[in-house]
């Protein structure tokens, strides 16, 4: 499948989409933030073809979220670090509504601990303002200084 | 593309990946979520092709992301609302990083305002047991009780 980078839309979600948005590159995301460095074993674990892993690799360091040094290890960049709570939402999705279908599931395969503190994280989304925990319905969306005409004639819009 | 759930691999996040993290089926949660309720508005928006769109649309549907009424509209499930931290997570990167090669960018097209406080939410992580920010390496993850015998004997890993 080309690379579609939907660089048509004002939009920031599909700006992230276009560059990790695609599903092997964001389990490739998770297997270099777990330490799996090297193309073999991110292979193994993702169970990515040779080519479509190295096109999804490509693709990332070409975007400057992965480093990949003489020693063929692929690293995260500042870039590629700040990509974590993409990967934080999708394992508290999946945790919760991943496994409806299975009756074997016995609970998540890995729980995120605060190191901090020493507890379970849970991690949710506060606001940065008040410091509040930002519940359901709780936002909306604004027009920002990016917006387009359309955009801006939308006004606000539901989150 | 034919619908791939990753199910072989014991983790949440690709087993959220193989039901909402196609990146056309995240960007008609984007739609849906802000009010965009009918197959032609959610094809003009996204871009998507009709055989593509369907496609998603009625994989939404069957894992229950979605709800699809007589009056063809279509509306975010408790499950569906859930993923709003997904495309959150992806925003916020987006904001930051998807539009580096764009001279022309003025900012964020939109920003996300917390209701109960008046001001921009810039919604970020924090533990759900001690209130605190989740900063940058403050987190590791540990096997929890669905690990399997490989994924306990790696015991933690960085997040």
């Amino acid at each position: 499948m080309p690379f579609r980078p939907f660089e048509d839309q004002n939009c920031s979600i599909a700006r992230a989409l276009g560059i990790v948005g695609e599903r092997w590159s964001l389990l490739v995301l998770r297997e270099v933030t777990l330490g799996h460095r090297r193309f073999a074993e991110i292979k193994r674990n993702t169970g990515a073809a040779s080519n479509i892993l190295s096109d999804r690799l490509k693709t990332l360091v070409e975007h400057g979220v992965l480093d990949h040094d003489g020693a063929q290890e692929y690293t995260l960049t500042e870039k590629g670090r700040a990509a974590a709570p993409i990967l934080s939402a999708l394992m508290t999705w999946g945790d919760r509504y991943g496994w409806e279908h299975d009756p074997d599931h016995a609970g998540p395969p890995r729980i995120t601990v605060h190191r901090d503190c020493g507890h379970d994280a849970h991690p949710r989304l506060h606001c940065r303002h008040c410091g509040e925990p930002l519940a359901r319905d709780s936002t909306y969306s604004r027009p920002g200084p990016g917006a387009n005409q359309e955009q801006r004639a939308q006004g606000p819009l539901p989150t």
